[in-house]
């Protein structure tokens, strides 16, 4: 037996900032930070976890970490059930009220349950992908709150979904192991890049093995239309290019928006309105159901803000989305995007992960190859996003080859921060932020502000 | 002019849990908690707001109302424009990453915005209420945020009510102060009460003039179903008995129960499934479009959780509620509650507020009187909460008379605490927490703690 003795915190920041690196339409400005903890044990490895932020904030998900911690604190890992355990930190009544199951309480609670599973595999030598598709069909199903998902999915489905996809699970490891899983990448489409670095970036992604790139949209629309062209112009017709609004529109301006862009051959918008907006995603995805050439479909892909199963299950209820984007962090961790991955497989949706934001590539590259393994099944039409930078922070870092993620092998979620790392980006005292001023608030409204 | 100088934060909460009032089928032992915020000025009054949690997590919302500070410091209240202030408090790109709009950031900038009212207001020399239905159409139309809404309400619709209520305003005004506004009370109906003061509490309620009464319920069916009888019996077939879930059951569970409970005729189930579920409140809505006796329906009311302006309009839109619950911490304080109103007014849906947590009559009281003499004009099926307790603390406390609330006449937001009271209630220093032991996490799952 082992026992979790201390809760250690972090408020690591990235000045990603002063490169706009990840700058878009609603957020022009990101400094891409991590609100790390780490599960000290009395031995052998500790579990290391996060939540993503863009800066400011950090350190309210840092408190909320800590106001979470004595659920943690004194739990044995290797007798733990894992879906009571995240269910213990969702459910403690006081601290439900400040949500329920959404913002920087959900973000504590997902950095501690991702912790919680990286201790774990670790403890059974074995990355948390091989983990999670070594369990039991039963076992997976125990993992989820099943509480609000009843009307959508119930256990008994889920568990045929895992039953059917079981006699497969070998030769989909085997695959994962031999070629790894699609990605694209959105590292030319920032909207801060110059139209020769768009361009440069686009035929690199190319050369680099991908299908698939995006593009961030949505400040400006000419500009959009002109940078649309040229990336379409790099790659080529046979490319898919998605775009993202990051949240910017109202329904009439999306259809508009999206349909002046319908000529270059959109594969998805992402994010056209509100997270929280089912409704409206329903009613865009219908107006844009032939706005592409040849009366094709401009697919509605959203889920990085949604902010628990309960919103994923309308989305998918009401016909609202053709790609479902979880991201590790943003929802209760492992737990309930396993529970997303299998109301996704009972809808036919493909899930399409959010990552790019410091850590979220080495963490989701987990759930898409469990989801792929002992869930859907498949890779068809799904992709995994890839972002190449700040990858070098971590002991594990994801590695894409070809266009495609490489089955992580070492032991955990690969969620580790170097020490060094961790110390130099500490905010606001490590050295990478104690030369500078602090981070000032952005003030008055995005409009004004957007750095583009 | 004046100046914001500081802004002080305390963290007051009151141990409610030891008395059970306040418990549920959710909440089991909520500790009644502000995190308080004065908006300090040069000159004049300060301005006093607050959000509202049931204990553990005030912190957090303290820290954040912290991190929200530099928004406020150095405005001048004489000049500001209130709707562009309140969007600078929700659109700062890197803290709304956090939410958007929801969970601990959206409380905490529903705390300031509420103070920034409270001050205006008191600068002004009238009560909220009052203050906003002297400003014209156009004044009130530029309070809201108009993001995410126009798919279901334009800026020149809300004009258009707002201008079709101008001219009885004053005649409601009138009739306010002389009536007061409707109320109904909670006060008989918490899980924690035995029978013999359920059936007191109720007849008293009736007594004192309240045509409606509120239970709980949720915890357990056969229990529930003996509550709501002597609660029908005590206060008889003439008076409305709602009852609340608090977000309790699944959709199948929902309508079994309001089945079950059907025979003595509830008047609306609130909050029957979780607050993020339009589609699961429009499921339980249409199931029960019958149930009641004489096929009359039971009405579905939600809302104190529904986190942002947006989730309201899509409940509006997939006719999923006969009564929208606003609370005045729980968005971003007056502002959108303001758009919320217009909402329902469109759609035609009485407004009944949420109230009963500490402080929340004090504020909500405001409001409601605002939609009756300026946006829906009319009290038909309004009614808003009451619970007598906790009043005590407040310098202008509400006041409800025969089963109405009266106008205030104080300037402000009616939220202003003692200093006793925030002093003795301070956590974990203050006099009424010393002495007791700090609170211990509720862990596990809800199931096993209800304290029932």
């Amino acid at each position: 037996m082992a026992v979790i003795v201390a809760v250690d915190t972090f408020d690591v920041r990235f000045p990603t900032s002063r490169e706009l690196d990840g700058s878009d339409a609603m957020n022009p400005d990101p400094d891409y930070s991590a609100a790390y903890v780490v599960l000290r044990t009395d031995e052998g490895p500790d579990g290391h976890g996060f939540t993503f932020t863009i800066g400011r904030g950090n350190d309210i998900c840092r408190v909320a970490i800590e106001a979470l911690a004595p659920f943690v604190v004194g739990v044995d890992p290797d007798v733990l059930d894992l879906g009571a355990f995240a269910r213990s930190l969702t459910h403690d009544s006081q601290l439900r009220w400040l949500g329920p199951e959404k913002g920087v309480v959900h973000l504590a609670a997902a950095a501690l349950i991702n912790a919680m599973w990286d201790l774990v595999a670790k403890r059974a030598g074995r990355p948390v992908w091989r983990y999670l598709a070594d369990l039991t069909p039963e076992q997976i199903v125990d993992l989820v709150d099943w509480r609000y998902l009843t009307d959508a999915l119930t256990p008994q489905e889920a568990l045929r979904i895992l039953r059917d996809a079981e006699p497969g699970r070998a030769g989909r490891i085997a695959t994962l192991q031999a070629r790894g899983y699609p990605a694209y990448t959105t590292s030319p489409g920032w909207l801060g890049y110059d139209d020769e670095k768009l361009a440069r970036l686009a035929k690199q992604a190319v050369a680099d093995g991908f299908t698939q790139i995006k593009l961030k949209v949505g400040a400006d629309l000419s500009d959009d239309v002109h940078r649309f062209r040229i990336a379409r112009e790099a790659v080529g017709p046979g490319i898919r290019i998605a775009v993202d609004a990051n949240q910017r529109w109202d329904v009439g301006v999306a259809v508009e928006w999206m349909t002046a862009l319908a000529p270059y051959d959109p594969w998805w918008i992402e994010e056209p309105t509100s997270p929280d907006d089912v409704l409206a995603h329903a009613a865009i995805r219908a107006a844009l159901a032939t706005a592409a050439p040849e009366g094709r479909p401009i697919r509605v892909a959203t889920g990085e803000h949604a902010q628990n199963r309960i919103v994923f299950k309308q989305l998918l209820q009401a016909g609202a989305v053709d790609f479902v984007q979880i991201d590790a962090c943003r929802v209760g961790g492992v737990n309930e995007n396993v529970a997303i991955l299998l109301l996704a497989a009972k809808y036919g949706v493909p899930v399409c992960p959010h990552a790019g934001g410091v850590g979220l590539c080495e963490l989701v590259q987990h759930l898409s190859m469990f989801d792929f393994v002992a869930v859907s099944g498949t890779t068809e039409n799904r992709v995994l996003e890839f972002v190449d930078h700040l990858h070098e922070h971590f002991l594990a870092p994801a590695i894409v080859r070809n266009g495609h993620y490489v089955a992580p092998t070492q032991p955990g979620f690969s969620a580790e921060m170097s020490h060094d790392s961790i110390a130099t980006y500490s905010y606001p005292d490590g050295p990478a932020w104690a030369s500078s001023t602090s981070i000032p608030p952005g003030g008055c409204e995005s409009e004004s502000t957007l750095v583009v």
